[in-house]
């Protein structure tokens, strides 16, 4: 971390703040020109606010050099995490996970005819909302605790884990208690509070990256976790918020090597909800293992044209069945068990 | 609400939805074309998935003529809702209301002296955060509970009502007993869980636009409160989040004149967290006055240099008596009471 | 600036980078930690191309201290730039000029009745579209040269000056002959091969905000243009590109104040172009005002619903004799001329 | 495309309108209901100017069903466009061509060995800037003819077809003459008298997104050059501006699905300007084989440390050849010659 001093500052302003500095366990360098001074900060910076250091009225700017995270940091941390589910390793080298499953659980027949499907066609975990983040409220809200006891159904049906998402705090106890991986959506990505609950739990956490997340700020959302005590984060792309409106979302693949190369937690891509459209699902699924990612999570429906929501976006059995094969025999060719 | 039909769709499918859609009350308009049939919905189509409906594969398109809210819009509530909160009338007509006060809430005597100085320059509410939402697990997160005390302390001292945010649905019963205005903060916008919680007091909420939400779904998060019986929102607009760096949001000035056409709720503006620099409040604090906003949530401190948070984009109480001076001036050029 | 050296940088690596800065005119401050050592450059930096310096493979980052223009920036240029045409005078203190006029040139009665009455309600320049930038090449693309004529016709008759915008440099010879004030719109903002030719001129070039362009680009597109040889630009804020599709687009206000502290030019609002609907001008422009702008365009025509195009953001000319009534009312409570 | 007609509007101007419409060769059928009366269009309706039709005061809403382009787009055109260059075929089916070489021309020595070595990898065009769009006027601006001179020094030698960018309509004789695809940068995508005078060639045009262009907005100005008579149109994703500030842009590779579904034009990938890193440029261009594009043009280099710009961003020579092979390798497994 750089901090930058005002050229007039007076010098005993500038001591207050070099010994304020000094109080964290940092090394400290002053750079002394003839119009500006400024101090290098070398060490865990992750702890310094630099707002908070913004306020001093001689300081032109502070800018950081290392991240300010530190236990999500592949720094700090450079061998790669991996989450086990059942006999899913997410995270491990050169293997591709697939999540799949309906959008909304609607009923005993359809979640667990999907889930065997999905099974069959080499799904490691299965998905289905319970809880629906909706934004109108006169739209389905899911079967909300039903939906959880129907996945649990599937789940000693199928043997697949359990992914779904959680939209309350107070939920906390329950999904620890059922649920094999907790989701965390986009519009909660920064719901600091439920973060923290969840960092108090040792369950693996599937956090979806904010619409209008930076990938800092993404980083910063895993380390509320990982600082509450829970290792357990995996990353989830599913499409920022831009201008274009073809997609409903932007699909932010870049992202992928990006979070590879800061972060030793795994991140997967979830084709369905960025693009909206079914028929982009195996384009971008390709693309995902392309660029690097740990694996998807896809929506599959047993009728696409009846699903209570998102249907658009689902694909359908045999068409998922297709999509697993592509990504077997592209795997085959990049060396990636599927 | 007009339905696009495919060219090729089977009129035995065609007739299935046409009796779908009459299962709710609107008038059904069936048009043909040659090549295309579209079907017009007229009523209160707020109650329509459009989503669901355009999983059927014979479905073209959903466009929506009417808004999907319907409590929130001033088509069905042509009368302006006035919110009252000890003297403040927020969203009475020729009336200007300013809320004020820290970033954060650090002290007894720090909110007492700020209250009393905003008080006396001609705020109508204290603003003071107890609860913070923070970016970073590491950085100061509020005094929380404590908080919340010496705001009642300010209160009972100068006779502010309080402006405070809330994170939790667990704790919707404290501030509903403790707190006059609750905040939900941009990051909680579609906490619909958060929402819901709130619907069911009839305390005022004033509901922060999210950092990439639409005025649409700004309106339809207001909806979810709205729809759970509690009739009292206030929007405050605070910056979207866009490609410009220079500015920390983009204050997005022209969704006072869309929520005033759109609504019969207020709307404030919050000229502090939008710009982040505190040079910048006066200027766009005139110009949400000039654009027909409600009132105001400014950021003012006793001693900014020293704030614990968000210090450099506060005012002191000096510069805020000189904006108060300025908008009075300009409100009597407008037959505005400030 | 300061450059950021890599911790395992070589000396001579790091000597060879120093030696290659000393080759301009600046005075270098080497400062050593040790895991990293950092370069301060103070003086002109305007000249350093950040980029090229990145390139070397043990810089680790290079920070901007001071802006990379120097023309445009009021640290050199303390003194406001006033450009005058006609009666007008663009960027002088307490003083709001108003632009109007249609969105194209149709025929030699409209523009001549919109300039006449335009003039009567106070405005001092006259815009008008001759070439036209449209999204489709099946839109009518204006009257070209015909237009311009007719532009010509209705500064003789009115005595007010042309504001008119070029699209090809092909065209800089007969615009600066021809026309007062050049308009460079939002498209052709980094139209580098537009603004050199601009900037071989002498005329004042009003320079449109391109729609996704930070206001550090804008203002290096007016550096192209001075550093041209060419010191009458006038910025002109339309409206950003961003995921809200209610307005056309985002008008950014808070940009207003950014240039004003940042450059010496004058800036003016487009209310029209932005928002896109006509009833929303009035409440953009009382807030430009307010905000601290040098003045407006503002779109006026006889009969909107027979307009070519952009009808539907056109005020019609008693709008905009009684925004300009409004103007005065405010701009008299603010000591501002209208 | 469906006309809503306002609930208040007068039976003779509706007929107006009607027999307005009725001029163009389209089919309409007239749906009317108690409160609303809506038109609807079929045919060729990308003559129709909506923005137009909106300023008519008794339209509510004009509504596209079709795309506003016809000429780009694929329903008129079902059969693929193949641009032939050299040996390359852009857009044949299962074919991927990559265009490779320097940011800019620097020397004869450099763009020889550049080509020499891309071509040797497996390139089958080069691609070199001789003039650059640079942000600043004090960057280096390429070196102009003489550039475009190295490069077909460089042609000659190697028999790779010359990409490079043209920035001006002035140079569209000279580009015409002596280049193969002319590149337009994203900056000029709505250049609208640059595009004009490039469809009055037959020179196949590398069409690069606009930074804040939608799709649409880009096969409108496709539609430009193919309106002009130039049916030779590839286009090139380089990605969007957004929020995020990690990659330099953020690259939108759903946008290659979408062209490849709406127009029969090609479409390749710059995954260099994109990402603005080179480690980054790898794993996006095996995301973009994935996805369906029909090639890549990368930034290659002898020597980024030395590059006169945009160094951070190019693979060295040996990076380049390992990318290939890694091209070659997956392509394989799908079937793609490369």
């Amino acid at each position: 971390m750089v901090v930058l001093v005002k050229p007039n500052a007076e010098e005993s302003e500038l001591q207050k703040i070099i010994k304020q500095l000094e109080k964290n366990e940092l090394e400290l360098t002053i750079m002394r020109g003839i119009e500006c001074t400024a101090i290098g900060l070398i060490g865990d910076t992750s702890q310094i606010d630099a707002e908070q250091l913004m306020l001093n009225p001689i300081i032109e700017r502070v800018m950081r050099v290392q991240e300010p995270y530190k236990k999500a940091s592949r720094k700090f941390h450079p061998d790669r995490t991996i989450i086990k589910a059942g006999n899913a390793e997410i995270g491990k080298d050169k293997t591709f996970t697939v999540i799949a499953g309906p959008c909304s659980v609607e009923s005993k027949e359809q979640i667990e005819e999907v889930a065997l499907s999905v099974k069959n066609s080499g799904a490691k975990l299965m998905r289905g909302g319970a809880f629906k983040p909706r934004t109108s409220p006169y739209s389905f809200q899911g079967l909300e605790l039903e939906g959880l006891e129907l996945l649990k159904g599937a789940r000693e049906k199928t043997g697949l884990p359990i992914v779904t998402e959680i939209m309350s705090p107070r939920m906390v106890e329950i999904f620890d208690r059922d649920v094999d991986i907790i989701q965390v959506g986009a519009r909660n990505m920064q719901n600091f509070d439920l973060l923290k609950e969840l960092g108090k739990t040792k369950k693996p956490i599937l956090l979806k990256r904010g619409l209008s997340s930076t990938i800092e700020e993404w980083l910063m959302s895993a380390e509320y976790i990982l600082a509450g005590g829970n290792p357990n984060v995996i990353f989830c792309e599913r499409g920022i918020r831009t201008f274009e409106t073809y997609t409903r979302n932007t699909l932010d693949l870049s992202a992928i090597p990006a979070i590879k190369k800061l972060s030793h937690l795994p991140v997967i891509v979830d084709p369905s909800h960025s693009a909206g459209m079914n028929w982009m699902v195996e384009p971008l699924s390709l693309a995902a293992m392309a660029v690097g990612a740990d694996g998807l999570i896809v929506e599959v429906h047993n009728n696409p044209a009846k699903a209570l929501c998102d249907g658009a976006q689902s694909l359908d059995m045999p068409q998922f069945a297709d999509l697993m094969n592509k990504l077997k025999k592209m795997g085959n060719s990049l060396g990636i068990n599927v």
